[in-house]
């Protein structure tokens, strides 16, 4: 039956990647260690302990998936009891997903929780948890409570490269990014972690990212930075359609080392640096997790105006971003701009037909519903056979605009897929 | 950049294709003859004119797309003028879909229906147009023009098999259908032919059906049957979750050597049988749709029960229909029901994870939301491995139920796919 942790293992890394892990700094409250647990992987590393100074806070946003896994329950009702106030610790693992497993799965949890609170002296609900991988399989939650005792004495701040590993499942390569911003005139490190690979849709965080910052920012002022960056970032990414049960992504703000003055409103000025380098972070994180899409060869930009609004125009690029169709002709380099018009009929947006203009590559297409005399297809081709692909579509019926970000269709995908688990 | 073309022919018929065309019989009033245009496709027949006898009436639904084709855009403006009365022809042209061609577009669609309006002696609002293929290009009027006068002099009414052929792009078989329905004790025959094999989602009639028949039935009663049971066949299966811009099904009864007295009513129970019959048609030419699913290896039939009502389990089996995942899952015999979870959570619909029921292939997988401790993975794999699979989810919230049919996503789909046009 698990074939799979072979072949995670076998996967070429993406051809997308980047040249190397990105050089994360230490953020001041932040201590991790990782383990392997040799359950479904066998010999590398797949749980994370992060274990926070006292006073830090924490924000999330959770799959709006009607079956969310036993971790999402557990840190949405944490989080209600906290408000996101004193969080100790994060543990995460990789290869099972603790959903769908009934009453076991939420005893898993709370077994968990209370074990990690008596390692470090804290009360369940200070734990966050995530888990990612297979659906419906029970996890014993010795597997990982009997790793906690040697994880808390090798806590450190600088293996981030270490912890961005240990909680892929068929990720190609561990994702991170780092910013550094500016409060009062201050510096703040921000480092993000993320993973995810499949079952990547918007639908709320996508997979699982975990941010961290030394700033002092309150809960509720966090959470609304948290929620409002989403959207333009791991809300606009699509690798398959497809909702986790288990996407998670949390903002851990330790304030230590912190020099800036007190920040208590999501308006203070102050913040502007820090969120425009936070939703750095995030968008750099979402566009790795396109990076490694499953199969993904390459990597779509869609860019859509001129739509009724925002939110339209975000509909419209996620239903091109999500044919199969569209991405089957990427991944051949078959400039089929016909599959675009198709898509955005079935948006179900505003459109229309006699008004649509799509480029290509920077190449106009299509204008007023109707392909260019002076189109040069071969020059459209030649653009699709890029790593970086850009559709740009132009609506003609508002100024809403959006842009989302996938990856294309590939043998690799089926194969992956084909042959996940067993 | 005609590619496609030689691929088409070289295609291998589906493994799920029946055995041999099914025996159609003849309808009164309908006549009808095919030819080659040698335009895309080179060597076979993608032109069907079918001439219909004075008095039959006409039914018709369209795809949603907001971009749709010329072609359907007739369609609709001809039925609005003419009630579905009255209707002389129908013109089918396969490999150019004539959609997002903008103004000569509806040029072509104009210049045709006067061509054979000029040739059968009707008004150009009795013709009745549909083209399959590539979106985009436009289509030159006399590619179907230059051969109307041999094709109305080739009518005849027994080659069903040549006409289901001439509509096909990538199909890999031709499909009909054929019943015989009885009112007052009196038979009538109901025919259907239909193409479709990718961009199959159920947003309407989801590719190019027509059906036949010579039972008396006034076009207002004719749609009433028609988009009743359009929901329960065609709107219920999907191969790709893409929408065609150029979805069309019409139904045409002609009335001749119909012996029945006359109906006026949808309600009227003289109608039971002639429904049942004309539902199977549309049934088995959706079913024979999915089996010529782009790349389709094995046909899949997902009921799901308990739901909130009809229509959310509609949108549950679909959630379950698309997923990517699931289609590869099956597609590799995986029998991985973890990703049903996920799909029926990401549905949106009304769903208590811990009170969903999976059953594979007839065999219990779980209960109450977990798995049982006797499921047999061996035999669930073993079922996948067949040509016919079966899901059963029950979500035990309601009395909602639907039966949605699909294929799995194989490497056939993407070689299809990423190479189809250029």
């Amino acid at each position: 039956m698990l074939k799979g942790s072979a072949m995670a293992k076998d996967l070429p890394t993406s051809p997308l990647a980047p040249a190397q892990f990105p050089n994360l700094l230490p953020v001041a409250g932040v201590e991790f260690a990782t383990t392997a647990t040799n359950s479904r992987y066998k010999g590398r590393d797949d749980l994370l302990l992060a274990v926070f100074a006292e006073g830090t806070e924490v924000a999330g946003v959770f799959t709006r998936s009607k079956a969310p896994s036993a971790a999402v329950d557990w840190c949405r009702a944490a989080l209600g009891v906290t408000a996101g106030k004193g969080v100790r610790a994060l543990v995460v693992n990789a290869g099972n997903a603790n959903a769908f497993t009934g009453r076991a799965g939420k005893a898993t949890v709370e077994a968990v929780a209370a074990e990690v609170a008596a390692t470090l002296g804290c009360a369940p609900h200070d734990v966050m948890q995530a888990s990612t991988g297979v659906i419906g399989n029970p996890l014993d939650p010795a597997v990982i409570t009997a790793h906690l005792p040697m994880l808390a004495g090798a806590l450190g701040a600088t293996a981030w490269d270490k912890a961005a590993n240990a909680i892929r499942t068929t990720d190609t390569f561990p994702k991170g990014s780092c910013r550094i911003a500016e409060i009062d005139g201050y510096p703040v490190v921000i480092d993000g972690i993320a993973k995810g690979s499949g079952m990547i849709a918007p639908d709320m965080a996508t997979m699982l990212s975990f941010v961290f910052t030394n700033a002092a920012i309150p809960a509720a002022v966090l959470q609304d930075i948290l929620a409002g960056t989403v959207d333009r970032t791991f809300n606009c990414i699509t690798v398959d359609s497809d909702t986790s049960t288990s996407d998670t992504l949390l903002a851990f703000a330790t304030g230590q080392n912190a020099r800036h003055q007190a920040i208590t409103s999501f308006d203070d000025p102050r913040l502007d640096d820090f969120k425009v380098k936070f939703e750095e972070v995030l968008l750099e994180l979402a566009h790795l997790v396109v990076k490694d899409g499953e199969g993904a060869e390459k990597f779509v930009t869609i860019r859509v105006s001129g739509a009724e609004d925002d939110r339209a125009a975000r509909k419209v690029g996620l239903a091109i971003a999500n044919s199969p169709l569209i991405k089957t002709a990427i991944a051949g380099a078959d400039a089929n701009w016909g599959r675009v018009v198709m898509a955005v009929g079935k948006s179900g947006e505003a459109a229309d037909r006699d008004k649509i203009d799509i480029d290509i590559g920077g190449q106009p297409v299509t204008r007023e519903g109707m392909v260019l005399p002076d189109y040069d297809e071969a020059r459209a081709t030649e653009h699709f056979k890029t790593r970086d692909v850009q559709i740009d579509v132009a609506l003609g019926i508002g100024t809403g605009k959006a842009t989302v970000w996938t990856c294309d269709l590939t043998h690799g995908y089926i194969s992956i897929n084909a042959d996940y688990r067993s």
